[in-house]
């Protein structure tokens, strides 16, 4: 298989190597041969002739033997990435289309015994196994896995919220959205730990090596600078240790409606699901996808170094990534809250109550920033009310885009994917607008605590200017913001950085990591880079064992060459 | 060492594990004690006690032997990242400061042996070994090395350009910036083998399963939409084709201006460096960038399965990655074309002749768009106009900043670096232009072939108005676009990525990749993604082999559990 030449797992030669040296290839003629030939429809359209649609697999209810029948329809219906189950799990959590005679009830979870107890091997009706190399978590088998006939007891179908009765009534407690709510915890979980946690360490690492790490004077006749006295890094480093404070926040933020949540549903009150699913949703892919980019630049920022698995960086790096796909891919959960917000903007335009998260929807003011000089934009209310603004307009805009198509006679679902694009756009700016105001709230509750209110509002101000400056145009867009005042953003940004660059130590020192947790020789306590890189370095087995192309290429190569001369 | 558990290729645990479950620990109290303590100057500045130096390693001219005395001072100044040096090679290339009776003639090369011929041992006065793992590059062992005392004849000096004759007298034949020639001839070949062809690899993996994986219902009623139809994977994909397109012609383009250059120069005529250099770093910096986001915007697209390495994609992720960093880090290179623009910028304002690259900026006007309503903005005249001004704003305002600040009082170095973050989007901005323009001109070129010119005409459109629409706020800043312009580039933006998305396929095809090119099981010529996947995933040695845990761990397990049952 061609494929396992790719991974480093799996020890083989790199297949870039057999094309390393070719030219892309595109001429005009090609290309013309190409588009006559309507290849997507005659080949892959053809070739292909099934699709996978999102659960495929069955679980009929037998009423003769109380037992549910699972069965997955065909090899692109498999299941695939279950974590543990490629070779480990003796029991897996299977989720199936329920059938009771004939008639479909949507998803729900069955415990299914996969492997004997006894010697590990797959049960009857049972194909299972490891889904191969991944670009991380290579310590977890994450796993295949495909059903036939497979029987389980009635009592195995979880019952918490629906049940199948023995004469196959199904009765169903509260909320049909209960069963999304295993998936919106999940989320709200995932961002503190798989997000969250990652950039802080990404930034322990990165800013304790730029304050080590010297290159090129800023001074001439002085010694070369800490790279991170240079404007360049600092922008690179210091706005991620913001929003790593932000996501923090609003991690807390989250986790606290959460629980309110949660308690009102153990009182059997679903009102809060639709508001905590589309929180769920927007946050989880806002949060990972700002994490998962924050620490790719925190790994660049290391130039050649971070680049070393010995930094610590890359696993930080592929590992995040993951978080942008699992739990609902980003794209798909942005659409989920963009449905929330659109519902909600139509309700509160039309006078109706909204959650209180979104009531600021109902708020549209027209007008203009009030900020006379660059000062004035370090006050929490000029950006939160520009943040605002923002969020309001690209909701409204998208809103009313998608009423004149549907007007216009577009069907609605086609109405909808054409507005798909700047729906994305409109909930990243809610998300942010909601994290931006909830650093504020944060810092004034933190107010008895004088040097931390200070610098927590130094960071507060980074991260909501650092907003403004990188997606301006979303600002300029109505003239909310006119181009001068963007110039006043933009110098009490950079001059920001210079005042954070200060602290920058000791507020990723805050994260409290222990060297033997953030496992990297850049970013250790006490600085000690370079002996740490190269007495790791030593230990790598490529030094530790002979070199096995010498004794059989090198070798006879090199003897012969000499035996010439 | 703890970092080998970090590594794929090393086979340990994941280091994260032990982590995992950490919440984040940032408390008030913690970090008020942090900011009081001065951590940085205290702790790292004192224990480091030494830094990096650009080059430290000297060669220094012994007149009585006609040898080079090379020697690497300290541990920081090792050399560290030469590809085979780590255990295959046995001579090198060493740069070094040239010595010549105590004065210093720059950085110069050295053929160097490193292992002797015979046995392949390290030769005496060198330490060299394997830097360890990487993210990709498993198959090159990059090295570090340090010399000591190390002799080499006066003839190992390389000697085209500049010479040590017997007596010690140095002699330079042509340009002292010829010694950058080498760094700008492997920056304009990277491009292609690095980046453009890991972009186009990408993309057509990416869209060939765009078209086979179905998800969601685009309309009631019928068969799951394949994906490549809903708006936002086509906003995620087909401006990448564009893109992959454009810089296949501003390689094409940078490699003419290089072979002309190349041919001044062995006329002993170095006019063009400047130029060239600025190109190939300013050029290198952007198209490695752009891709490098792109590929992993490509592996997202694909979901879980990109994730997969059979799928091919984080090979081509991780290797592009490198790319961003080596030969150069991208900002500092964005910075040395910044040098070059701020001095064109000087002199065309001052009225002296300039290079043809950037005579537009001598052509500052002022001005709005033209554009009327969306189909104007498929006018190359227009898009053009609108990137000139935009680089050209930026490029000028960002020299004003500069030379208030001089005028203030603050000193060159200092003013320099407080311009530097907006240095570089303007250096953005100029390659932008160059692209688009570049693209426009090649379209034009295309007149007699119709078909060829139409789809080629789209594409450069969409590249353009992409462009425009995730950078607004630069086009938006002094309202050369308008909002309502703006909402006119979002229109015609999106309805191209409709007209693209019939001809994607073909566009992919033809950049005509064998199936074992791209090694992919996402991506091959027959859409067989599923089959092929589970087959490959068969195949995985996790599947072959015997699970180690079973027999250590699990079995012990079950069987004392089921003793007790």
């Amino acid at each position: 298989v061609p494929a396992y030449s790719q991974g480093s797992a799996l020890g083989g030669v790199n297949p870039d190597l057999a094309s390393e040296r070719q030219t892309p290839s595109f001429s005009v003629e090609k290309l013309t041969a190409l588009l006559d030939g309507g290849e997507e429809n005659t080949r892959i359209r053809r070739a292909v002739g099934t699709y996978l649609q999102g659960l495929e697999t069955t679980a009929v209810f037998d009423i003769a033997t109380q037992e549910f029948i699972l069965n997955t329809p065909k090899i692109s219906a498999m299941k695939w990435w279950p974590g543990d189950m490629g070779r480990s799990a003796t029991h897996a959590v299977v989720f199936a289309q329920l059938d009771i005679q004939g008639k479909c009830y949507g998803v729900h979870p069955f415990i299914v015994q996969i492997r004997s107890l006894w010697d590990h091997s797959l049960c009857p009706g049972i194909t299972a196994g490891d889904i191969g190399p991944k670009m991380n978590f290579d310590h977890i088998d994450n796993g295949y896995l495909m059903l036939q006939n497979v029987r389980v007891p009635r009592e195995n179908m979880l019952s918490k919220f629906c049940e199948v009765q023995p004469d196959g009534t199904y009765v169903r407690r509260g909320s049909q959205q209960i069963n999304y709510f295993t998936m919106t915890a999940l989320r709200v979980a995932l961002i503190s730990h798989e997000a969250v946690i990652p950039l802080m360490k990404a930034c322990t690492i990165a800013i304790r090596y730029s304050v080590v790490r010297r290159q090129s004077k800023l001074k001439p006749g002085e010694e070369e600078a800490k790279i991170l006295d240079f404007q360049t890094q600092q922008e690179k480093l210091l706005p991620h240790v913001a929003a790593a404070y932000a996501f923090h926040f609003i991690n807390n933020y989250l986790e606290d409606l959460f629980n309110r949540g949660y308690e009102e549903i153990q009182r059997e009150n679903f009102d809060m699901l639709p508001e905590l699913h589309a929180f769920s949703s927007g946050f989880k892919a806002m949060v990972t996808q700002y994490c998962a980019s924050a620490v790719e630049a925190c790994l660049r920022a290391c130039g050649g170094h971070g680049y070393s698995l010995l930094s610590g960086l890359p696993s930080l790096c592929t590992r995040i990534l993951a978080s942008c796909i699992y739990e609902g891919e980003n794209t798909i959960l942005f659409l989920q809250t963009a449905r929330f917000l659109i519902k909600c903007f139509m309700a509160a335009s039309a006078g109706h109550p909204v959650p209180p998260s979104v009531t600021y929807l109902a708020a549209v003011k027209p007008g203009k920033c009030p900020a006379k000089n660059k000062f004035d934009f370090l006050s929490p209310d000029t950006y939160t009310e520009a943040y605002q603004h923002a969020a309001v307009r690209l909701i409204s805009s998208t809103a009313a885009k998608l009423q004149d198509l549907i007007q216009s006679g577009v069907k609605k679902h086609d109405a909808w994917n054409e507005c798909t694009v700047q729906l994305v756009q409109a909930v990243k700016a809610h998300c942010h607008y909601i994290t931006v105001k909830n650093f504020a709230e944060t810092v004034e509750r933190l107010e008895t605590k004088g040097g931390i209110q200070r610098i927590m509002k130094h960071l507060c101000d980074l991260f909501a200017l650092h907003g403004i400056f990188s997606n301006a145009g979303v600002f300029l867009h109505d003239g909310y913001i006119s181009g001068a005042q963007m110039d006043m953003v933009t110098a009490s940004y950079l001059d920001l950085l210079a005042v954070i660059r200060k602290d920058a130590v000791p507020l990723v020192d805050a994260f409290d990591f222990t060297d033997k947790t953030l496992n990297s020789a850049l970013g250790s306590y006490d600085g000690q880079v370079y002996q740490r890189l190269y007495e790791w370095a030593q230990k790598s087995p490529t030094n530790t064992q002979m070199n096995p192309a010498y004794e059989r290429y090198l070798k006879p190569l090199l003897h012969k060459k000499l035996s010439k001369l």
